[in-house]
């Protein structure tokens, strides 16, 4: 139903988010969808860039008095530092000797991959599309999804779990602060554990002196989903399909797990599959779990 | 290869073209970009609307050192008369005294269908992205795949050969004025006839006397097209197909034919197909065709 | 919602239609399918290939008990000459000597393009896929759209308007009479204007004498379609652009109109477009046209 | 370039695999497609249900003389048991009382999920669609690809890393031997490591005894991919997710990792990131890498 793409450089005057399919009707709260672009800025132990940035969102179609009006959506994402880039990355001929090379492509980033494909001299390009910059624009679309699927009752959030070899301690209590951890005006980890949270803080630290990295987990949970989205019916409609394929395709995602996917791989069934129940008037549907696992 | 999309109202603040998949390393001549821009506004007896609009590619992404770099193209074409619209037209709530409302519909338009499928209680939102000037965007989109057709040696060229009763006298003759046509720096009609233009030009002259309007036919021909493009394999790889599909979705298109498809439904088989021959010179295949019906 | 996809060769072992999205729960009258079948066959003029053929639907998946269960329909339409060709076009290697080549492209077919595009020596391969018999597999997934529709109180009829030089006498009286023309036992030219259609045979049987042949226009009728499907929000999305594209995909169409949309370029607006007006209790909505044109 | 699709219930008459987009000429080695689906009906501890099986890849298209000619494949794989399941599930209405109803929906299965969105009374239907078996049609249309890929050099390959908490002891080792198992006649448990394939089968031994499952790791090893396919450009259209979608679209998977990814995610980057080199005689590109996690 939905068709989103994005388009725009790292420091190029703008990114462009398009979102084409949102029913007419929708009221759009500029004020939410910038409000997730700041959150998206938030974090520990991230580069300089973030301050510059304060990401708004400049609706440019399909937004009328308030409201979507069933034409594509167009969201302009202003780059606060264009001013210092547009002699380095002029959309014109420009001068040559103000290009900014990069000569030496990063290992974990598609520079080389990219420079070898378009058979670009060096990466500056890769970078500036590659770039986890683009990620703005799918969060002001994502933000306009999450504004369309409220109005069904259904809440999309987010949170750390693991950074580097610190876990949080039980997922199921994190889910019930989630939605809390969503609502801070300070973000520190947005991990719903706070004991979790300090540790991980610590891990980020530790790297940050000697001048590394670390990875880490992040859980979407998704309250109120009726059953039935997607199907099996064939192999490009299928709901873990569809999840696994846009969440891989952040930059910096190397694997996707359905619930507790990861560890069921190394599990017996019986300690995996999520019980069937039936009880009337249990809600929505009288089926119940006794687990989550998938 | 290609993803085109557009996006934006006629009287919103800007109109949006995305297209995705060009390669790297394309020329992006600019002055072409908007000579087709301003081509499209030419024409003999439109509105007072196209005084207003002088429309100039404004490109956000995509375009870097005056070369495609592989990523999506953004261009953006502001209305120069948002100014006036800001306050009918607003994204935020604004005030609704201010709305313009639409409340007759307009037969020939997507009006009355549009507020009924997207239940509004007028029809202005209609009016506003089913307008012709989306096609502004699209000849954005089209002048950049024409720059990327130059380059493979394809012309894509279009002339007006009918104006209500009045034809060109001979489709084969116009064919060899077609390029010169349309390079002039003054356009009256887009008509490779001359005297079939200043007829057209006097049909127009007409209808425009008793504030009636008039139909036409403009046709499309591309120089040096290799055999093969599309596929047979699939109804949806057709290239026929494909072409009809692109060429009806315009705002005023109601028919579409394929060379002389529409003489040729009245006519035996031995007067429409194109007998094939070979000579071996003759370039690029040896394959010859005494006419040029399909 | 739909997709479809067909496969095979004209003289292969069996066409196979696949049809994914239709919901479950829809009754599927076998009858109705091979009836439609049954109409593709007929007409009158054609060659003998169509004795051979009386295709029947034989469903391998997505219909159980009668009705369709939400999978992905597959149909085969087996062809009742495959055992002379099996020699002549095997899947496997096979005796080369067998082959049947088609050393003359023919024109007006894809033959010359096909065998360019692939590389082939000669066209056999091309007019086998190319071949107007693929499109009994697009009957039987109509079959099973009409079906769909027909819960929906939507009918799609079809019938010949013109043949070579011979017309209906009125279009409008010709409505009146499809469906009544649809449901005929013995098909001669699928005319709703007997003496058109008497007309119509003598202009086959003359270029039939003279071993040429004919075109023929024909023109689609849906009662009770809603307003509002397909949207002008995209340019492909709009429902004229998705039936011109799907039409055009047929073998033998080489233009499409939408409503009497060639007429209407030789016209003024004024005699054109169809006038919109309001009575309360005119189904379903209430707005009524004089005419219809569009 | 390549669509795909598959249709066909577990117990139904047959699959049908269609392909749609391969290049003509690709010479179709008919004993590589069947020892493919062989491979898929082996393994350890698995249901009886493989041995009714031994599925025969039965061409309808796209092949002839032992070559792809450009047109869509259907392959049909009949299911040898579809005369002890026609009364049970036949096309047509057939008698009620023979229906083998799926009253207790599975956990882990589509069951419950699709009963629901499909509003099925039982989950009979659901079953047939979302088994495993439709997999064969998969790994037909797998198999297709690997001629293909073939052809430019490229080889793709998999074994089994991990059951249960027994795990390979070294990948590198392992991917020196995945062509060599994948060459067996005889399979255990497709793991290029000796010891833990013994392991395995203990774990899958124990589970059986106590009528217990266990989950597992397969890996897909790529050989002579040549850098660049996909692309940063666009979200749908980066390798990663297209990967990440249509492995988690198999039946059982529910996680996936490019590479390395799950351990990174709790790494630091300096033990992540696959330093780059550069040997001018390194083929193909002159860049070298001392890991290989990404």
């Amino acid at each position: 139903m939905l068709r989103y793409f994005t388009s725009g450089e790292s420091h190029g005057e703008a990114l462009v988010a398009f979102l084409s399919g949102l029913p007419a009707g929708l009221a759009v709260d500029q004020e939410f969808v910038d409000r997730e672009l700041w959150r998206r800025q938030q974090g520990y132990g991230r580069g300089g860039r973030m301050k510059i940035e304060r990401d708004t969102a400049h609706i440019l179609s399909g937004v009328r008095h308030g409201k979507t009006i069933g034409s594509p959506i167009a969201i302009m994402l202003q780059n606060r530092d264009w001013q210092n880039w547009k002699e380095a990355l002029p959309v014109e001929t420009g001068d040559p000797e103000k290009h900014k090379r990069v000569a030496s492509p990063r290992p974990g980033h598609a520079d080389l991959a990219g420079a070898l494909k378009y058979d670009f001299p060096e990466a500056r390009y890769v970078l500036e599309r590659a770039s986890a910059r683009e990620s703005a624009a799918r969060v002001a679309i994502g933000a306009l999804a999450k504004l369309f699927l409220r109005e069904l009752g259904i809440e999309v959030l987010s949170h750390v779990i693991a950074v580097g070899a610190t876990s949080i301690a039980d997922r199921e209590i994190a889910w019930e602060r989630v939605e809390e951890v969503s609502r801070k005006d300070e973000i520190l980890l947005s991990c719903a554990d706070p004991d979790a949270e300090q540790r991980m803080k610590e891990e980020v630290d530790k790297v940050l002196r000697t001048g590394d990295s670390v990875g880490g987990v992040f859980e979407v949970v998704a309250h109120n989903v009726p059953p039935g989205l997607g199907t099996y019916a064939q192999w490009d409609e299928r709901l873990d399909s569809l999840l696994a394929g846009a969440v891989m395709s952040l930059q910096a995602v190397k694997a996707v797990e359905i619930g507790s996917g990861i560890q069921a791989a190394h599990s017996p069934g019986s300690a995996v599959h999520d019980e069937i129940g039936y009880r009337k008037e249990s809600l929505p549907t009288g089926f119940t779990r006794t687990r989550n696992n998938a």
